[in-house]
């Protein structure tokens, strides 16, 4: 069967072309009777509407890019969802890159978003000066980066989450305490968490030890060696926070093996509250990330900015202390 | 600056547009120096090569469309991972659908992939009779769904995986077995896990039970309520085999909660060989599913049907048993 055109279709609908185009692009006012007339005719010849011509008229396609470090980890495999979520809603499709932390592999992924003319592009992941590798007229959001650049930034307020966990340790009865962090190199937002952790150690008064990862362990989500040496030179900590759910997790397991009771002897906080928080022994108490809002906000920033709308050029959202067993307050 | 075009480029490499273009499309013979010459050229011009216009006179473009149920799922997400590593080494690209178990919105994704004219689509989603939408000469590669229609089929050896499983359950010591599958009713791969148990149990004489779970349960990875009814049932079951790791995650929980050792009680062997099987307490036995190889095959059957070469119609992996601290052998 020869492939239909926008001309059979209006022909069939009994309206113009453009009307029929308005439908296609969701343009202009058209009556609900007309826009369901134009669909059904739509479906009854089959019509497939060629994106890809469409694209090229339009100057740039109907696909965002979302350059993950990786979408096996669970964080940027829950900001994936959500962000395939809306722009499914706004008709948009997502073009997925796994980075895998290497710079160069982002600037060849971004040659070949920009080839493909996506209407902009999410950057998730966290090598740093990246952005300033795209031109000023492509739309680019980046999710908790640093900013600088002319980039849109959205992140969740790191400082409350790293006040939260610490003021919660405090109110738990813990002694002294210890927050792994991500690594501080690269001025990323989620450094504001450390701060937050020392100056309320430092404020009320409770010994505290900061130790840092490295990339190479964000990536891998491995951190048993670190574990290992934190226990080594701090065996009487009584309170951990740690700066992702995952190794949140992996501290939990070394307390089982080595007879540490959580929380009895032990508190421990993550970050982030991934799905993996259910399933740990016992379950963990995080800072919940607004994952879903964080999405939402960074589609509607690309189509703002495409609409040329005025778009925020920087977005707190707020985050919230999630109590579930590695922590026990005081009084219980 | 005006963007740089083809013409431009083998000016200054000095060759002819058509050795540009080959170079470009990565076809018939070039010599290393003359490749290298010509990249060189594009590099100092910052020439972009405009895929969306390239795609349209090669008919497709060098998308992938990839349909999961969701990329929270620890298992999709690994799997797209590795999908999307193929893919770039091959300079194709993912178009990522969360279909959310739905069959019109898989309908839709489908639509919305042929009319961007990808050059194969990759279901893994587990809605029943959606490759029959798609029309002959579209490749399409199926993982881990019920076989039939024209698409390439790809799954690992389930019949396998549960025949491992259900004999290191009785090498355990186990009694009593029980497993719990996924739906039966879609004639899924997966099934064969449960006919396998069966038959091993049968041979053995050991007394067994199985139950179903839902599609709905499957996507929310939520079995916090069949976990508590096959406790209700089976109260002294010594061996469970559950069809995969996050359903064997929540025993493991029940487990810690209602004092029942695992392993000295209960023994539990899980599905998949995800992350989270490093992350429970104790780590989950479990039978490791070839993601990585699957994901190779899915991404080699669509190139290779699109470059009119043979493509295996059906292939299926080999499947092994991953020890850990969920279960004990007997001479221990």
């Amino acid at each position: 069967m020869a492939m239909s055109t926008l001309k059979d279709v209006s022909e069939r609908a009994g309206v113009t072309v453009t009307t029929v185009s308005r439908v296609l692009n969701n343009r202009g006012y058209i009556s609900e009777k007309t826009r369901a007339k134009v669909y059904q005719s739509m479906k009854e010849l089959n019509y497939q509407p060629n994106e890809l011509a469409r694209s090229l008229t339009k100057k740039h396609s109907n696909m965002i890019g979302v350059i993950v470090p990786t979408i096996q980890h669970p964080f940027f495999s829950q900001l994936t969802f959500y962000l395939e979520q809306y722009c499914f809603k706004k008709n948009f499709k997502i073009l997925l890159c796994n980075s895998q932390a290497q710079v160069e592999k982002e600037k060849e992924y971004i040659d070949m978003l920009k080839s493909n003319q996506v209407a902009g592009i999410i950057i998730a992941s966290r090598t740093p000066d990246v952005e300033q590798y795209v031109e000023q007229d492509m739309p680019i959001v980046m999710i908790e980066r640093q900013s600088g650049g002319y980039g849109i930034n959205i992140c969740c307020d790191n400082e409350l989450g790293g006040e939260l966990a610490t003021r919660h340790l405090i109110a738990c009865g813990c002694k002294k305490l210890l927050h792994i962090s991500g690594e501080f190199s690269k001025g990323l937002p989620g450094d504001k968490r450390a701060v937050a952790f020392e100056r309320v150690c430092q404020e009320v008064g409770v010994p505290y030890q900061i130790f840092t990862t490295t990339e190479q362990e964000f990536y891998t989500r491995s951190y048993a060696e670190i574990i290992r040496e934190v226990f080594a030179q701090m065996p009487d900590v009584d309170g951990i926070f740690a700066s992702n759910d995952t190794m949140a997790a992996q501290i939990l397991q070394y307390c089982y093996d080595h007879g540490i009771d959580v929380p009895g002897q032990l508190q421990v906080v993550g970050f982030d509250d991934v799905e993996l928080c259910h399933l740990t022994t016992p379950q963990l108490t995080t800072i919940r990330q607004p994952i879903e809002r964080m999405a939402e906000a960074a589609v509607n920033s690309i189509l703002g900015r495409r609409g040329k709308k005025a778009v925020a050029m920087r977005t707190i959202l707020p985050v919230e202390l999630k109590m579930r067993g590695s922590t026990r307050l005081k009084s219980e």
